[in-house]
């Protein structure tokens, strides 16, 4: 009997639901017959042509069409690539929640805001902890990362393990906690994994990444340095281990410290109430307070590191800051380097607090987050993996790890770069890409979740290109007489005051064209409109070079 | 007499009327009495915000009130944010050009597609060779940059002379023609400057910039790597001597060339035609010849170095591109670095050429065409100027400069960041702001110049979040009776099939709102428009958080 069920068995399925086109969006299903666990669940920032969206979510119709085979999600940390989209996704697929100390709380603050707590299940597990959820067994593994609580999983199924890193680097001197559990990755690796699925968004770079703590080392200096400034630090609000070490060196420069902007203030608080940040009495002071001290005996930890145009740091650089004016005497310190896409974003901001004075310092006062080459090698040296699937980056991060994993022995057949969607079926003996499964970005566009879709976008694009002209004109029922108009209104196409003739123009070529259809019978609405669109869009062409949207609305009266 | 005509003199004005703020748009008038020239005439590019926008010229106000005092334009060199707003200035205000051999080649290109070819003054002017224009003389001096024929400008006034750098570098052994004329810079340092106007792009970098013969080295290294592939080669249209060392390296490997891309098309013809290029005979083949070599005999160059989505490499990549498709056993060489805001096309392009199976080089081939720190103390050293005014660049570029100016032991108050607009008198005794004229950015969009300003880019940028609904109804003249809609069209705003429900209750809302008025004997129609706009609008953002455009367009029947 048990021979028979080893034969039906499909073996183990690896489906990355996103995240592998491009950064963000990380979530990927993990099938043993009738068990699925889902890893991470997070969301991606809207590409440039995505106007108007707030943010991406996966689409999961293929967990949904197997939601009776869903065990849970394992989270590896919180990231918003990471979890940013279990809210919208447990409205539609209602199953427990895995994950560490911070991990949790980043993701009850979400649950809060959708008035979900009440009914998700989660549950806190520790490093070393394993979960049982069907015919899986997940182990959380201590790793380093730009957040405290970072977890890789050890993922044990009947077909063998896989070890996933989530984001990692190795950090021998964290700032918090202990140093990624390398002798667990060796262990694994003696007792013979199948797959490792690694981060590879730094694969490109040659050598380590620093410790987090050298950058206390430059706080140090800085403090040091820009004693008779003010110093205001923008870095990333997730960064917990940052926050430390700026409170560190300003409770050792004498410093009083003001938390500012919506999700650093979130941020510390939920770190400062799960231990994962220690900050020394009355050295917070709320921002209110802080005309009660001189400058120099001030800091100000903010967001804004990525140029957002509505974090605190760019409004202080745009002078739309109610409460801090930022002037000569200000040390400004980006704790960051930036996303790729905000270059432009981040060097406005810089600009804009140069010319009011400032000393902006943005280089050096940053290391990644994420594991170099040597660091990439180290971990494929210990886990020794049959198979190796790269994660976390875009293709070219995908395909430089890819490149590692080569050069460390490991034959080509056995590294898959793999698309979003892609099935992989894994075992001692094979593995290949058996199948797709539907996959998709989701716009989420204020409350609405994927009703703006390709249609949407482009209509959006349209108009943000060249804006819209619309036609108005009222038609006799019956008689198919033009009873009034044609009207013509734009909006986003030209500045009409300035141009009266192009719009006077403009609507005797619609009247002729209006009344060349009804004088030849053309009682059809829809070949009425088109014959407006087309003779108005030409001479609009001829006359701008411009192609703004036309919409005739005929009313029929 | 001539003592009291002195004494009337207002000394020597600079004012720059742009690129000061940004990259781009360089063009700053000398005035001294009545003479004013004019240094180069560019454009930049539109920002993010600028919807639709094609390309962004300067305010010529300044120039147009003083047109009768105006010599001329004086050029540094071909780039765009050099000479690209000329075609559009000139036909404000025609006054001769002068300026290099390829600077006028690519000038008179522009001319011609703006058929002005035939009505502007342009005169060629030799390294080393003076103009004379009005109070004014203007001798041009050889440089290095990344565009043959860049020149400085010494220009000598009554109250001294301003040696302005335009674009450069230091090159000792530059690809073609000389090195930069450091002994005319010494000279003109022993005779006396009142003011250097020093490119700043680069004063952030330390050290020097590489020799653009450095870039020769590494495509020959590339091509003795590469034998068994084909070639393409993407860089900047206008870096002549960057072509001339692909042709080179092309040629000593025994491979075809071929150009693809208008705008390196026409460069490299200009060049050539110049004798700025010298390509040797059956090195150049059509595009259509390319299927009669082998892969590894050819090499293509091909504009989209910098992502952009309708240059040729980005329709290779993208699989749009009819000639050309992109495959396993192509190398793809970015002999370019992005320009800040560039960065994420770069890498969209570059991820698209890997998923194709190409090999994709996209570090280290390439050289700047700015002077770096040790490069700028050179020049500051040679030229000793009284007054130090850092020009080309962000605020943040020219506040390296000054830093660099400071640091050689200029004055503070010698050393002048200037905006756009501001007028620097300047005399042997004394340098002052003394005055403000208008500056700004005129959009070009299509074939309008400044007829899209704030109105209509903020209505396209409320269009590209949001869409529009737009309303209409139609009102009994006399009677005020609602005679037909209210109808309900959005663009861009949901995808309407799936949406009926909200777009059903939309329009009970717009009806309740006008009875509502029409009740209340509301005839004003501006005011029952602001009705239906605010019911309407608190409606939508209740129901989906979103604020599109709405449009109520009454007619009156």
């Amino acid at each position: 009997m048990k021979k028979i069920e080893k034969k039906t068995s499909s073996g183990l399925k690896i489906i990355p639901l996103g995240g592998l086109e491009q950064i963000g969006m990380n979530i990927t299903a993990f099938e043993y017959e009738d068990s699925i666990i889902v890893v991470d669940c997070g969301l991606s920032f809207p590409e440039d042509d995505m106007l108007g969206i707030d943010l991406v979510i996966p689409d999961i119709t293929y967990l949904k069409n197997n939601a009776d085979k869903v065990k849970g999600f394992v989270i590896t940390h919180g990231h918003e690539d990471h979890i940013g989209a279990l809210p919208y996704v447990l409205k539609e697929l209602n199953v427990a929640v895995y994950a560490t100390r911070l991990t949790m709380g980043l993701i009850e603050n979400k649950l809060k805001e959708h008035n979900l707590i009440n009914h998700v299940k989660r549950k806190v597990i520790k490093f070393g902890q394993s979960i049982n959820l069907g015919q899986f067994r997940v182990e959380f593994i201590k790793t380093n990362h730009s957040i405290v609580d970072a977890a890789a999983l050890a993922i044990y199924s009947p077909a063998g393990i896989v070890v996933h890193t989530g984001d990692f680097k190795v950090d021998y001197t964290p700032v918090f906690g202990d140093a990624i559990d390398l002798q667990r990755f060796a262990e694994l690796g003696k007792k013979g994994v199948l797959a490792l699925m690694c981060d590879s968004t730094n694969a490109e770079r040659p050598g380590f990444t620093a410790s987090e703590k050298s950058v206390g080392k430059t706080f140090d200096a800085l403090f040091e340095e820009h004693k008779n400034t003010r110093i205001i630090i923008a870095t990333f609000a997730s960064n917990v281990d940052r926050v430390q070490q700026i409170i560190n060196s300003a409770y050792k420069f004498g410093r009083k410290v003001v938390v500012e902007g919506r999700s650093m203030v979130n941020t510390i608080e939920v770190a400062t109430n799960l231990g994962c940040l220690s900050i020394p009495d009355q050295t917070l002071i709320d921002i209110e307070q802080l005309k009660n001290y001189p400058n120099e005996k001030t800091v100000i930890i903010t967001t804004g590191s990525q140029g957002e145009s509505m974090a605190a740091l760019s409004r202080m650089a745009g002078d739309n800051h109610k409460k801090i004016s930022i002037g000569q005497g200000d040390t400004v310190i980006f704790s960051s380097s930036p996303i790729p896409g905000n270059e432009k974003a981040v060097t406005n901001v810089i600009n804009g607090l140069l010319e009011k004075g400032a000393d902006v310092i943005f280089q050096d006062v940053h290391v990644s987050g994420h594991a170099c080459q040597e660091e990439i090698k180290l971990i494929y040296t210990l886990v020794h993996p049959k198979y190796a699937i790269p994660v976390h980056g875009e293709y070219k991060h995908l395909i430089a790890q890819a490149k590692i994993a080569k050069e460390l022995g490991m034959p080509k057949e056995n590294v898959f770069i793999m698309q979003s969607g892609d099935v992989l079926e894994l075992s001692e003996e094979s593995a290949n890409i058996v199948g797709k499964v539907p996959v998709g970005d989701i716009l989420v566009d204020g409350l609405g979740v994927g009703d703006v879709g390709n249609i949407v976008l482009r209509d959006r694009q349209h108009l943000a290109k060249d804006g819209i002209i619309i036609v108005v004109l009222g038609i006799e029922a019956g008689t198919d007489q033009l009873l009034c108009g044609p009207d013509i209104v734009s909006r986003g196409f030209v500045y009409v005051r300035e141009s009266d003739e192009l719009m006077d123009e403009a609507r005797i070529v619609v009247c002729d064209a209006v009344e060349g259809c009804l004088d030849r019978g053309i009682t059809d609405w829809g070949k009425l409109k088109s014959c407006i669109r087309d003779s108005l869009s030409d001479y609009v062409w001829k006359k701008t070079k411009r192609r703004p949207m036309i919409l005739p609305i005929i009313m029929e009266l």
